[in-house]
């Protein structure tokens, strides 16, 4: 399986547009579905709005203790009932990529709790954290959330803790894309 | 300027290769030539037997008081002098990259004095770390070092000292492209 994903704004795809929002900088185009695409695209497909690029990677701040009690509780994603997705893409500033490896990590989490913070709705929100940057994208990463709709409100709750963290300082671009999974009557 | 350089093994190219050998895992087939592009390539060239995709990134274990450091004494690329160049491509195993951050730093640094070992033999050898793993490629890195002829003795003993490195048990795959800078009559 390619560590790749394509994450293509159009008319195609499982997942049904709810809402596309810019929390900082512009915006990203309003479409009806995202297509989630496990490989790397060549080019836009026909009838696309938009594509971001990605890949998943290894860690890149969590510490053995952190990763063990991530690994106990984070849930998979593709889970029945978890039929409500949130797609975060995010750029942040020069000044947080020209600073070195200690100075980020101590940013991250001994000042804005990154990983605690997240811990604290395991198991209810699945995560996958995708990295863009290094493709030469107009995003540095991505994450996709899901979850089921009783667990909306805490997810809520979850991303107004993190804009007002420190690490938050340092993100210039962030657009929000709500989406639903089509099959839901099926769940 | 692109973060992407492609590492071209053909007949073209400023760099004439002298010798490729295995350190450890299968070779990389003997080529006349290297092209460094400083760009993605769709697909391998004619008349060249293989390609290495990769980019330049952030730092990934340094801390703020080693930068520092290392920027005061690294020298840049291209020197008129610097006619000797090696290209050192790496797979480290499973293992090392299902390690946490705090883990792999520690052997890197704490156990190995990789930045350390490495800023001794500073200024004579520059050094650029390029990134693969995360492209799907055979390699997870590559390093491109140029010296003076006159600094070949202490490059040799620097790789000697990396190899022994705790760092270095994580190795799974190595090879070593010595190389010459075609314009050596002009300087």
């Amino acid at each position: 399986m390619s560590n790749r994903y394509s994450f293509i704004g159009g008319k195609q795809g499982l997942w049904r547009v709810v809402e596309v929002r810019s929390v900082s900088g512009p915006s990203l185009e309003l479409v009806e579905r995202v297509n989630v695409v496990n490989d790397a695209i060549a080019k836009l497909p026909l009838d696309s709005a938009w594509v971001i690029q990605s890949f998943t990677s290894n860690i890149r701040y969590a510490m053995h203790d952190e990763v063990k009690v991530l690994q106990a509780v984070q849930p998979v994603l593709n889970r029945s009932e978890a039929v409500s997705a949130v797609l975060i893409p995010i750029k942040k500033s020069a000044q947080w990529w020209e600073m070195a490896q200690d100075e980020r990590r101590a940013i991250f989490e001994e000042e804005s709790h990154h990983t605690a913070v997240g811990l604290e709705y395991l198991p209810g929100v699945a995560r996958r954290l995708l990295h863009c940057r290094d493709l030469g994208e107009q995003f540095d990463f991505l994450t996709w959330f899901e979850f089921a709709p009783e667990h909306t409100e805490a997810f809520d709750e979850l991303l107004v803790r993190m804009r007002a963290s420190k690490e938050w300082d340092y993100v210039e671009r962030e657009v929000e894309v709500r989406l639903e999974r089509d099959d839901i009557s099926r769940t």
